[in-house]
């Protein structure tokens, strides 16, 4: 099924956007495509290995190595980009041409913001008469492009990703008005994946800044981008977002729902919501943070806690809540919601609004009451065929993570689990992606589908570039490190390789396997700056003279073919040592 | 049993040292001396927090937090550095006053090593005629001031420690030649502990550098150091390092013992090591690693790994085994390393020659036929009154990580568990220290009682002061989180402080809680750099207009007191609304 592209692609990185050093086209570290069924090509970061130097002089060949590739059509040579046209329309055949479907195109809502600021280029909107979601087609026995592209991606069949969709299990977030997209699916038995946050905010932050942060973060590995903003030109600021964006951009709608009642949660009333969510569904936003679960019983459960409703979705519904003695208007709604979700195919993220912020409210009985009601409107949004993932916390202890998976399995009938962190302590202000990333390994590992990452800024600032690679990398590695301890197909051949290479000295592999080259890179040359230092059967760690990976090599052909020539107390073995020797001076 | 000390300390911070922000004095975050029995003085670091605004303005005291406190003289304003003098001699008296012990003093050994090197103070050299261990005088059932000491550090009874450490459940490495040490406890029921690793190599780094490393290290919380050196200079830096670190210093001499015989593994001597054994110990070393596990009959166990052996004391020992096809001399002699070992009271670190180097090797019949061989090691080494620990991997998945720990404490009766890492994926140069710190909390929790760091530069390069850091603090934050998990008495209470710190706005207070205050408030400044932000009741990620956590403080109120008075359908509320104006304008 799987072959590559006829159409080699060209192996220099373009300048921008490539994972390997800017700048220096790498001609071992190229994006191809892999084809699918019906003619779909699949983007893949594919790394050549140099052979093994086997003893003797022969030369092994190392298979190279594809990569999961969330970068999109910036690390491609062959797209050109124009972020005012954005990315090239690579689903829209596919959506127009669904069977089942009827598409209404009704005109563009008037888009608002200040002169300049605006998406230069116009377009059409569609929105499905009735369910276009791909658990629609799923459940009617039909594999989608969307589908089979995923399979490829994930290395899986076709028919597995249908079953899996169909059961609620996993969700492809691919709202109809993002044909830019390349889709991605998010479920405990696929890949786990991770989001990065961006999005302005009163404080600082312009459009172009958040344009870059996307794609900054698609770049080093973001599978998914969630746009908070919450200042100015939220509508424009999306718009950008969206319409170049190859990965599922998610929201928050209530945020840009309360900047248009000035940021008073109380007058918030539904008409305005259901708005802000039909704007944001005709842009294309895949999927949407519903805090649909923190119902007016909940909250008196909250109000003990040491750091009561950290969320800013739920303290804006409890707020809604207590100010007019009234349910939830997005429970009471959630058909309503339902109808619209599933007539652009937004994949319900189901908020938890009483997530805990802290050790010390993990695991309690407000988050838990929540996560009872998101159970309840998982099975509702089901009926409607709305594709669902769940959201977890927070801040967890680490022996108290376990729980918050299986319990979410359990109410949530198997719904992908989407968790912040969790973070296992609250003490590390500065470096809570390191908090976060370690509590994300584990409830990955225990099986949540996506990680949303979090930056050495939580709880202090905003992120800048940086702070999102850091935050992105952090997480990537969590991510694989679940992967590779629930045994996904072909997750621990990265690691295998990168070992290989390790043992084998071959600097250039291991810098072009990591999941940031440029650093790796930069790290050696901060020790050994010279060229042929990468050529060298040594590091900086041991130095020229002694390596214990060197003398592994001597043990292991001492082992295999010398010892029955020597008897015990002979001359110490002296040619290995020579050896060694000799390819320290090749390399100095 | 603790007072704090009543000559209480100058608030501010020196110079070079301090855990909060250089050049700026804290009068909040100070170190204070704990009073335990017989006159011990224990240091801890002291945060006096701001109080809780209620409502009405009413002010809640909140308790200062004492935190452990590994930093040494240095963060002491009352001490003057001298690095050619030492520190102070804490220990000395409590030594020579022992009961049982007899203790002679022979001359010192030539230090060699060329002029202007020479650590410049010169000292007499103890030795035990017979076991001056902490073990030997905790099975007697005397407390010595060493167990008062650590007793006071973690908040346990002195009597405690002393089970524990007569059990072998714990170490106090505290050799008799190390007087200047503030002695730390090690085992799996105390407070997790993590060590840094130092060292000069042969490719760079001088002795200055390194003694910076160790204090700089110290600062951020390494409770031991490892000199790991391997260049030029090896015991005048070692020197240099002991006289003036106020925390056990760990080394594996083997790397000493190879420099002697010109890097030829084959070379080496008992002679030879057993000289180098006694130059270190009389140094005052307080635990040195020793690989007497790797044995003959193992290392072709590990021929057919993916990255053999990566440990370098490993591969040391097993190309001299292969070279003389005898039995490693470390096991055979293992009773005369003994005898060395107690009459100084170095403590044993059972070194993992074998340790698995990439994912691929990890749990495999080599590693633990390794580690059969340090259960046993670790019961004659208890006979002769020794202290032990074990160490451990190394590279391990997520889920092959508990397997470690547990099979370390039933097979080696519950001698405490040093791990390096583990790291839990080979991929990740560049940020080896998230993927160690990942595995490192989980192993904490498993029940490892130290973590070694690993730093960015891991696989890449030599470890400079930044490295060094981010190395600690990550391995603090996968420590404490395993402190918390397990129960720890005491050890929620830092996230619980921060946690109402930061619910409450308390700026100030969350940069003095933080592991690293400065980076915490150098990240709050990049957002939001006016003074008066430390005052503002809200954060940057919201921007005053908005703020969940002060909605809740609304909700709370509201939730408590004014609910019964209002009906639904009522007027939005404005009050809450308009104090939290206020506030931002206070702070703006």
């Amino acid at each position: 099924m799987i072959k590559e592209d006829a159409m080699t692609r060209r192996s220099e990185d373009p300048a921008e956007g490539a994972p390997t050093t800017p700048g220096k086209p790498s001609a071992r570290a190229r994006k191809i495509h892999v084809e699918g069924n019906r003619g779909i090509r699949v983007p893949m970061r594919e790394v050549l290995l140099e052979p093994t130097r086997c003893l003797g002089g022969a030369l092994e060949k190392n298979p190279p190595i594809r990569l999961y590739d969330t970068s999109g059509p910036y690390t491609d040579p062959a797209v050109a980009i124009d972020l005012g046209r954005g990315l090239p329309d690579l689903r829209g055949e596919w959506i127009r041409a669904r069977a089942g479907c009827d598409i209404s195109e009704p005109g563009r809502p008037s888009a608002g913001g200040a002169p300049g600021i605006a998406f230069p280029a116009r377009r059409k909107v569609l929105r499905g008469r009735s369910a276009v979601t791909q658990m629609h087609y799923a459940r009617l026995g039909e594999v989608t492009p969307e589908m089979e592209f995923v399979a490829v991606r994930e290395g899986v069949e076709p028919g597995f990703v249908r079953a899996e969709v169909a059961a609620g299990r996993a969700v492809i977030p691919a709202n109809i008005n993002h044909p830019e997209l390349e889709p991605a699916v998010i479920g405990r038995n696929f890949l786990v994946k991770i989001n990065a946050n961006i999005g302005n905010s009163a404080v600082g932050s312009s459009i172009t800044e958040e344009v870059e942060k996307m794609t900054w973060a698609i770049r080093w590995g973001a599978d998914t981008v969630m746009d908070l903003s919450t200042g100015e030109n939220i509508h424009e600021t999306r718009e950008w977002i969206v319409r170049n964006s190859p990965v599922p951009i998610g929201t928050v709608p209530v945020y840009q729902a309360l900047e248009k009642v000035g940021g008073a949660a109380e007058e918030l009333t539904w008409d305005i919501f259901r708005d802000t969510l039909v704007e944001q569904a005709e842009q294309g936003v895949d999927y949407v943070t519903i805090h649909a679960g923190v119902l007016l019983r909940h909250i008196p459960l909250a109000a003990g806690r040491l750091t009561g409703i950290v969320s800013r979705g739920g303290s804006i519904l409890a707020k809604w809540c207590l100010a007019h003695h009234e349910e939830n208007f997005l429970y009471t709604r959630f058909d309503d919601i339902c109808d619209i979700m599933r007539a652009y195919d937004v994949t319900f993220s189901l908020g938890d609004g009483l997530r805990p912020g802290s050790l010390a409210d993990a695991n309690d009985r407000a988050q838990f009451a929540e996560l009872d009601t998101l159970g309840e409107l998982t099975r509702r949004a089901w009926e409607r065929e709305c594709q669902v993932m769940v959201e977890g916390p927070g801040h967890v202890p680490l022996d108290r993570i376990r729980e918050n998976a299986e319990r979410e399995d359990s109410v949530c009938h198997g719904a992908p689990f989407y968790t912040l962190g969790p973070l296992v302590t609250d003490a590390a202000p500065g470096y809570d992606h390191i908090t976060s990333a370690i509590g994300a390994a584990l409830i990955g590992w225990f099986g949540a589908a996506m990680l949303c990452y979090v930056t050495p800024k939580e709880h202090l600032g905003l992120p800048n570039k940086k702070d999102v690679k850091d935050g992105v990398i952090a997480h990537k590695i969590a991510a694989h490190a679940a992967d590779v301890a629930r045994g996904r197909p072909g997750a621990r051949a990265l690691d295998d390789a990168m070992s290989k290479a390790r043992f084998e000295f071959r600097w250039e592999d291991q810098f072009n396997l990591a999941f940031d080259p440029e650093t790796a890179r930069a790290f050696h040359d901060e020790t050994l700056p010279q060229g042929s230092a990468k050529e060298a059967h040594f590091c900086s760690m041991c130095g020229p003279r002694f390596c214990s990976m060197q003398i592994t090599r001597d043990v292991r052909e001492y082992a295999a073919g010398e010892a029955p020539r020597r008897g015990a107390g002979e001359a110490p073995r002296r040619g290995a040592g020579e050896k060694r020797q000799e390819s320290v001076e090749e390399g100095g």
